[in-house]
């Protein structure tokens, strides 16, 4: 490997808190397939056959977890949260934590197209990571740097992320039968500041479809719409 | 738990030598949901949210196998090899090897339907069963688990299974134009006894036309149809 090369692995290797034994693999996994076809003398391998492998080690580690945080849940659920967890916008955004886009190798055309910021090029390198550590160091370094990041967009997936975004769905449902929008208002505040709980009703022409409790104001509007909702679909 | 289940189980248990300190997850992995609907009161959650999870054990022991065996297959292939080993047809299979039809606990009606027998409830809980030995005893023992059940499957699939079944693509293609059949034959055995090699031929209309070697005579025929497949694409 080149030196200015190894210099840089080893900056994202000490920044990301990465434990591997040889940066051999990390830098497999921040190549493209584009940079290989442009450079095919150069001894290199892409990061997809990484990105295959890494794809799993994560959905296992997000399956465990979401199997172990929600005893209650049943699994259509547990299948939901981890398809927004592990979708290709969220990985970028976990790519975009750790800056992964600078260290990427990319062809000249990804290069000037932006391909250093594009998200199905940031996902896959982020999956490709997780295998590099999997293999240079086993599964439990995986895990660790895969909570690391990604815990944040699990409980953010788990209470009013992607899956679940009620509002949305009941927009689009209003829209259908309603010129007027939902509003969303906040009726009640309690509980120590610790511990808030919010109550938020939403409101179609002036009048209040539904109440909804929750930790934080956006919960509560989310918990609101999918009263909301279920009301609709009781209506039917 | 019953002393009669208790005992059933410990049957599976050493007849699959399943390394596991307790029997309570290998048995809500083999309770089906209709038996929890029927028995709402018997204290035991059913095997869905199990399978869910040993679903993810079970794509990620496949994928690393895949990607240590297959050090020059591009990720396309991989995926497609995985896809024909982890089908409900294949994992189905593999319940079967172990009787796992025999210990399942399901609803009065599945079982008067012949469900003890179907795919999709010996999959499910072939998958549950995984997550309960990855729970109960690590990874390690349920990728043994995996490999010891599955290995030879993988091994069809990637040599001649459901990907790549190149002699059912080409019987189909050939009926499109012709009344005859596709013939095979072996032309030629080569090779010492532990490592022989074959060259089967794929006739049609008493006329050769294309050639296959493979480490089996099935291979060697996959292969044939192969390359006659290529034949009928570079005709077009």
């Amino acid at each position: 490997m080149e030196q200015n090369r190894a210099r840089q692995l080893q900056e994202l290797i000490t920044r990301s808190q990465l434990v591997v034994e040889s940066a051999d693999l990390i830098n497999q996994a921040l190549v493209h397939p584009t940079y290989v076809f442009e450079n095919p003398n150069i001894g290199l391998a892409h990061n997809q056959r990484l990105e295959f492998l890494g794809d799993a080690v994560l959905d296992l580690v997000v399956a465990r977890y979401l199997y172990d945080l929600f005893p209650d849940k049943p699994e259509g659920e547990l299948t939901k949260i981890r398809a927004a967890v592990v979708c290709e916008a969220a990985l970028a955004r976990a790519a975009q934590q750790i800056d992964l886009g600078k260290y990427l190798l990319l062809g000249r055309g990804e290069e000037m197209t932006g391909g250093r910021q594009r998200p199905s090029i940031l996902a896959d390198a982020f999956e490709a990571l997780i295998a590099a550590i999997y293999l240079d160091a086993e599964m439990e370094q995986a895990a660790k740097f895969i909570h690391g990041i990604l815990d944040k967009e699990i409980e953010q997936a788990s209470s009013c992320g992607n899956y679940g975004d009620y509002k949305t769905v009941l927009q689009e449902r209003i829209q259908k039968q309603y010129t007027n929008n939902a509003q969303y208002t906040i009726l009640e505040e309690f509980g120590p500041d610790h511990d808030k709980r919010f109550i938020a009703g939403v409101i179609l022409k002036d009048k209040l479809l539904a109440q909804g409790q929750g930790r934080s104001k956006k919960e509560a509007e989310q918990q609101a719409a999918k009263a909301a909702l279920e009301m609709f679909d009781e209506r039917k």
